[in-house]
């Protein structure tokens, strides 16, 4: 028989369910603003998430949670609890010590800020415009910096940025970060300069070749098909729509992904729903009986990312996946790609090519845009250049590390929603996703030896059931850095990333 | 210079906003589960819905409420408040007042049971099957029972039943609806028996003529450009989705509809469209400086249904409307109608048939259905039928008042979606809102008399126009039977509906 758990501890359960609810309800209303809301609608919507924003605050910062936290510390059998309780008590006190050191003003007006922002973020990309953007921006820049602020003491990190990084990549710090970055940073030049210096080069043309919108809503069910995110049955928890910028969002049993289908870029919305739907399987493979739970999370950003870049290039990119799914490809889009080779095809879409589009970036110079938007996250926040200055040190980063030339904003400093999100100290999560996700291949690699002859047969069903075993089902249940190590037996390390691109990519270029 | 407002009503309208902040946010999650929500996400949407009913009911009965109207009532310049001011007061003091009686666990657990009780419903009615929606309609209809009873009493009204009508038609009764519905009754079937002795009938089969879906939704893109309910541009208020029930949801500047469409029944959307899009003008031509007040409501459902059926029926069923929309229908749908003439449109259009379904009715049978409705809801709430009793009262009824044969429950009892979703007392509104749009359309007649001919040009400007100054803009600074008299100069009566049809009817059948 089990014991009966303290009852303190079942009310501060009961208390995390209620703020986990709320907050489910936010991201429908967040997901409807962004994909199908009639565009005169944003004030009310802005009200409506500031008040859910107030509400959620104050179900966070609500003193009994204070009082039920200490009385559960102090109980007699809280050393007998399990990890799992224990864990659940160490994120509920993490939270809450966090939330009640943010005044509710900060954290209402910052929700507001924050739909406007985007509001205004699309319009501006659209008019190519970024003095339009600014002045939201800058608003909002400086709500998340208050709060930066502010957490950088609750948390104890060294610099207001790292207190942002915390928050989506818990324990982790700008030093450890940058380290990582650096080692990465000159693995990735170099298989790029080995890549350009090579005389066999793909031809992407073939990836321009028109195809219908229709169809290529036809290959994203066949793709989610492919990984097992459902939507299309009676049972189906998940939806694949349109939006300028594809994203996911969503809880357990209602997990929602985005696309852009771009007529002449078929491979844009089939790498899109492979990123995003590696993201859906995750959230939808959380321990269900944890749901609820804060140990029903996702671990973090970083391991979100591992997931989604799995999906997205590991299996996605792979001349196996391929040999499976071109045939399909062929078939589905009558005799547009009739007479494309596999070889080619492969070739083509892992074309590395320093570019300016973050999200259309290949695998190689994927991290060096990365790399070069943590820098500018750091120097705003230390105060070293202004939201004025960004557009100009953007375009001068891409210059330099990339090599490319920004023509106007939409395609630099405005392209991505992460900035009008109020998503700072997020970026860096990106990469640390693709290190954590060659880390995981390592181990996968030894675990389930022929993984890459399953996909060639089209079946992806036993490297999901690892993924869920080794990450989605263990949930939030440790901070990244030791998830990694559980999982894979080394702590954060870049070699097996920089390893695995290695191998593929000398394959591809013959170097 | 006006006078500063008394404070404590300030805080009063500060709070309303909130609750009305939160009801919008919960209404677009309830479209959310209608619409497009991954079915699996039922039960999650249960709980976010409970949820914020929970949080709403505890704004709604906030003791700062109370103190705050009697604090504005007492004071000084209490007296020298407008009509405006004094008429939120009193719309504030009744909500509260109804709402401090409901028990929180009773909403909360309402709202809950109908999430669910409206997702077996439309399990159920897909499988013909009323033994698998039953249980959850008892469950609901006893919660709802148990909250009649209550407001019974804060409403003063005779019976429980009356206070559910209450809820939807203020100050309107069982006794004094059935009185009008008596004469209604006559009325219709004098129409009625005329309709069906006339030798001259229509030929239907035209409107059995294949449209495919997307050509539908064209169409449903023109009439909604026709009455001024924007659906495309950037400053777009609105969307048309799709949903077995056609609804409309919204709140001033997010007003949406649903429709449904069928490639052998295309007249189905066409009139659905125009029938929402008449609900979605009131909700979006509401005074915008009374948004988030309780005078910024619509009046009530009668009145909202009395729009919506002006601009379905009374427009749209109109002669004059298609001699301007039959040449544009034609061409939408190259040469599937090319060989029809004006006359036999409409009459085909306007054919009156005792039916089964109330949302297919004609103008003429309409309000039988709603008047076998209005009297089940009456017999369940005196305890003289039960739930179990339904399905077999329902076809009785049926047979004898329409003289149809119900042969499942779908296209019986379950047809409708209210009971589901908790709305007892709501079908009367449906023939009341008939009874007004007749009597608006005997003033709209004396005001604009060229209308008819403007309507033939394609022209509803002025129609809408008038809507909006005499009902629309109005929103609730009257109950009901104050703004019939405001407007039309006359009590509630049924003759202006009634020589409406028979002037409309006479013509087309040539009695």
């Amino acid at each position: 028989m089990t014991k009966p758990l303290i009852s303190s501890y079942k009310k501060l359960l009961e208390k995390t369910k209620n703020i986990v609810t709320l907050s489910s309800a936010a991201a429908i209303l967040h997901w409807d603003l962004e994909t199908i809301m009639p565009p005169k609608g944003i004030k009310l919507r802005s009200l409506q998430l500031a008040m859910l924003s107030r509400i959620g605050h104050k179900m966070s910062t609500d003193p009994a949670i204070g009082r039920l936290l200490e009385e559960t510390m102090k109980h007699p059998e809280y050393s007998s609890l399990d990890s799992v309780h224990k864990r659940n008590l160490y994120l509920i006190k993490k939270h809450y010590d966090e939330q009640t050191k943010l005044p509710e003003e900060l954290v209402v007006e910052t929700s507001k800020q924050e739909a406007i922002t985007i509001d205004t973020w699309k319009k501006a990309k659209a008019a190519k415009d970024f003095l339009k953007f600014k002045p939201e921006l800058e608003k909002l820049f400086n709500l998340k910096k208050q709060a930066a602020e502010i957490l950088m003491k609750v948390k104890e990190t060294a610099t207001p940025y790292d207190a942002l990084i915390d928050i989506f990549e818990p324990k982790m710090t700008f030093d450890a970060i940058s380290k990582v970055f650096k080692e990465l940073k000159q693995g990735l030049i170099s298989v790029l300069r080995k890549c350009e210096a090579s005389p066999k080069q793909p031809d992407t043309s073939l990836l321009k070749r028109g195809v219908p919108i229709e169809t290529q809503q036809k290959i994203g069910k066949l793709l989610a098909e492919f990984i097992g995110y459902d939507v299309k049955s009676a049972k189906s928890g998940g939806r694949i729509d349109e939006t300028e910028h594809p994203f996911t969002t969503g809880y357990y049993d209602d997990v929602r992904i985005t696309t852009h289908y771009y007529k002449n870029k078929f491979a844009s919305s089939i790498f899109s729903i492979l990123h995003e739907g590696g993201h859906a399987l995750y959230e939808q493979n959380l321990k269900s009986e944890w749901m609820f739970q804060p140990v029903g999370d996702a671990c973090s950003m970083g391991f979100h990312e591992s997931q989604s870049r799995f999906v997205e290039n590991i299996v996605g990119r792979s001349r196996e996946f391929w040999i499976y799914f071109l045939p399909k490809l062929k078939k589905i889009t009558g005799n547009v790609l009739s007479d494309v080779d596999l070889d080619d095809f492969v070739h083509a879409i892992n074309h590395v090519t320093p570019s300016k589009i973050r999200v259309e970036a290949d695998e190689v110079t994927y991290g060096l845009h990365v790399i070069i938007r943590f820098n500018l996250e750091r120097d705003l926040f230390a105060n070293k250049i202004t939201i004025d200055e960004l557009p100009q040190i953007w375009n001068e980063s891409y210059r330099k590390h990339l090599g490319v030339n920004i023509a106007d904003d939409s395609e630099g400093v405005m392209q991505d929603t992460h900035w009008a999100s109020g998503l700072y100290g997020y970026f860096p999560t990106y990469a640390l996703g693709n290190i954590y996700s060659g880390q995981i291949l390592a181990r996968l690699e030894k675990d389930v030896q022929d993984w890459r002859e399953q996909i060639s047969k089209g079946d992806f069903r036993n490297v999901k059931q690892w993924l869920v075993k080794n990450v989605h089902s263990i949930g939030n249940l440790y901070n990244p850095p030791d998830l990694i190590k559980n999982i894979t037996g080394r702590e954060l390390t870049v070699d097996p990333y920089l390893n695995y691109l290695h191998e593929k990519y000398s394959g591809l270029y013959g170097f």
